[in-house]
């Protein structure tokens, strides 16, 4: 059974793939909206974990709809959910598809769908959607990761990732410079994977 | 690293150790309160899957506790919520367990322990607690479970099994009698693990 993992190039997409690897035939499936080498960067890691790995090229509407609602909101929250609802349906009404997986943790607040959006989507498309690591905490990720996986850690803006936020801060830099994507996304610690042990 | 898998012999708690097994040193754990012989009901089922066993005696006043509650509330779930919290505070005590995992999924509403009582329990005992099938759905468990596990499925009262609610149905019996017992525990299908394929 093939399952079609969520890759940002991150610590948490990362360990998700490894720990389904034993159960599942890997698929890694990077997001893109075109407006940086997002799915160059997450192709080099994937390469590194040694996955079978494609880029997915979303429509730019979806990420102008979420620069409208982050705008408005003033914080990232409900752009970032939007984009990742999205991001799944438009997975699962693929053909071929019939699990999809993340790297959404027990204490992740963002992305996170909500459990009636996640029935609505298996029900509607006939898909399975698996957070492995949803039942796992910070220290038990962070106990695997460092088992697994050889990391770099920065703030967002210094560390190439291929996650939602890297696009869409972009659109913002773009469109209202670079104040505005400072005003809205707090600093946080960011991880790229260099390597799996 | 050695991960304490709590164990019924059903297919959630099988499964649970299946996906971790790839990843830590698994001990299936079986909780008694010497009510019934659920630890060596459990113990043919752990040999089948061929993991190491033990089971754990709990105190008697935990089940005592958990009957008072379950005749004054009139439905099980804040009785088996109170000793599925004992059982993991009772292993978390233990100075070799660092790692505690059970079978609870997506869907489950009982036993949950609130995300207050996990991080308080990973906090007061420095361990980490793993839901491995929390993030997986009815559809995905089934899935998995027809792959990896032979099972028999059945109505609670004909299926023997080792998780929380036989020996506090059975302490009622004893107690309330058997009425009792059908108007508290509604009707639902259990399953107990033959052997892994």
């Amino acid at each position: 059974m093939k399952a079609h993992v969520l890759f940002s190039g991150g610590k948490d997409s990362s360990l998700s793939a490894i720990l389904l690897d034993p159960f599942f035939d890997i698929e890694l499936v990077t997001c893109t909206f075109s407006i940086l080498p997002v799915g160059d960067i997450a192709k080099v890691t994937a390469d590194e974990l040694g996955f079978s790995h494609r880029v997915l090229e979303l429509d730019r509407t979806i990420l102008e709809t979420a620069l409208n609602i982050i705008i408005e909101d003033g914080y990232p929250k409900n752009a970032i959910n939007f984009i990742h609802k999205n991001v799944i349906e438009t997975l699962a009404k693929e053909d071929a598809v019939s699990v999809i997986a993340d790297g959404v943790r027990r204490d992740d607040r963002v992305p996170r769908l909500t459990d009636p959006e996640i029935r609505s989507i298996e029900d509607r498309f006939g898909v399975k959607y698996i957070c492995p690591l949803q039942g796992y905490g910070r220290s038990a990720v962070n106990m695997l990761v460092e088992k697994h996986l050889v990391i770099d850690e920065g703030q967002s803006d210094s560390i190439a990732k291929a996650d939602y936020e890297t696009e869409l801060r972009e659109l913002i830099r773009q469109q209202y410079g670079n104040e505005k994507v400072i005003d809205i996304f707090p600093q946080h610690l960011q991880s790229r994977v260099l390597k799996r042990i």
